[in-house]
């Protein structure tokens, strides 16, 4: 395997940009190629056959791009067809899910595990924690609601069964949550830890890198290509928001059905 | 044509089951053909290129089912694909939009006209009034929220600015608000007419049909089909939430990419 090749991440959408802000962070001579499925999103509503055969269309998009790994940023994506990936794709394949169970598992001293996201996440059963499904949260934050009366009352309405279940440990088990991290913080209480399955999954990703002799030797800034199967009209807004910075480079609209 | 053949609609979900509700009740003698292609809803987020792809592939897929005409119940596809189905498709398509604006105008003695809709919708510009995208109503009606304090707060906030224009006529542009409309009218309150246009477009094909000599002769109930691009957790509630009764007959997932 060539270690100058590109990393590959793809999502249903924008929120794995998250994951290309999280690789620029700690890993920044890689190369990045991203594919946000923005034709097809959300992928959270969808049954697991379709998330999963939508899913293998985007890592076939990235196998083509010549990628030495693929990141499946969406945790709906990870969820359903992220074990069926790794077995299938001949490179490496990171999804968010298991790097998010085990971080959760080394806190669990703490006290019991709970998920929150999609539907679909939930119903997978991948996070095989106690589950709680917040399917208006993202529609909020895609709007902006990240603050304000609005989405700490939604918050407030998922959340507040939890605090009777005594949880030590809440996973934020979708792209978006972080953006209303502080929001879920103050409403499950001070004493639950958040793990944030963007940031351990690239832990994991650095790791393997490292240990594999794969990371880019490159002095350079890495490079980052995107690519979405539709420029739809809030997508510059949206974009920004989730990678925290003006998007670079050049932006791409394929067809990948 | 065979007057014998059933009407085909089709939607970006299903929202469009009102459309059918409603041909039911005025039309009770036709079979129905329904396509919601929930594996990529919503249209009402994407872009103008994206949606009329879906709905040309939408459109081509009822033409197969052999039907005698097409109804558009999307708005956001019969606003940005409408025109172009009723010049390329060789059977008669009715959308939602052009009935809807003719009905708005024969009132236009109370005032103003105003629109609401998706994002998509309203950035189309088909509707011609003033518009307002309302993107978290669509998400908010589909989990349920169809009364109390979430969605009034959400309406007020999106609907409180029309007061000001001084409006008399208010289309609900989309197959979703119609199911808030008490709500929508005490935000706007009793002296603006609202404009459901699925009612305005299945008076049109009655009167179509009838003009033409189109009308299914037969005495026997109409029978109607289902097929849906995904069948997702949430199909079978959200269904009934719109078509007002229990789904009966035959449900297909089917592929139409």
């Amino acid at each position: 395997m060539d270690k100058g090749r590109p990393i590959g991440v793809f999502d249903s959408g924008l929120g794995g940009l998250t994951v290309v802000k999280e690789i620029k962070k700690i890993l920044p001579h890689e190369d990045l190629i991203y594919l946000g499925d923005t034709a097809r999103l959300p992928y959270g509503t969808r049954s697991g056959e379709t998330v999963i055969k939508f899913s293998f269309q985007d890592a076939r998009f990235l196998l083509k791009k010549k990628v030495k790994c693929i990141v499946v940023a969406c945790n709906t994506a990870s969820a359903y067809a992220g074990s069926r990936l790794e077995r299938k794709i001949k490179i490496p394949v990171f999804g968010v899910v298991t790097p998010a169970i085990k971080k959760a598992r080394s806190f669990s001293k703490k006290g019991k595990i709970a998920v929150i996201g999609t539907r679909g996440t939930i119903i997978s059963g991948a996070y095989q924690f106690l589950g709680i499904a917040c399917p208006l949260l993202v529609p909020l934050i895609e709007e902006g609601e990240v603050k304000g009366k609005l989405i700490t009352q939604v918050a407030e309405r998922y959340l507040r069964p939890l605090k009777k279940k005594r949880i030590g440990v809440l996973i934020l088990g979708c792209t978006h949550y972080p953006l209303i991290e502080k929001i879920i913080q103050r409403v499950v209480g001070k004493g639950v830890s958040l793990i944030n399955p963007e940031e351990e999954v690239v832990a994991e990703l650095k790791n393997y890198l490292t240990k594999n002799k794969l990371l880019n030797q490159s002095k350079d800034p890495g490079k980052a290509r995107y690519y979405v199967t539709d420029l739809t009209p809030n997508f510059q807004r949206v974009a920004e928001m989730f990678l925290g910075e003006k998007l670079e480079g050049r932006i791409k609209k394929v067809s990948i059905e």
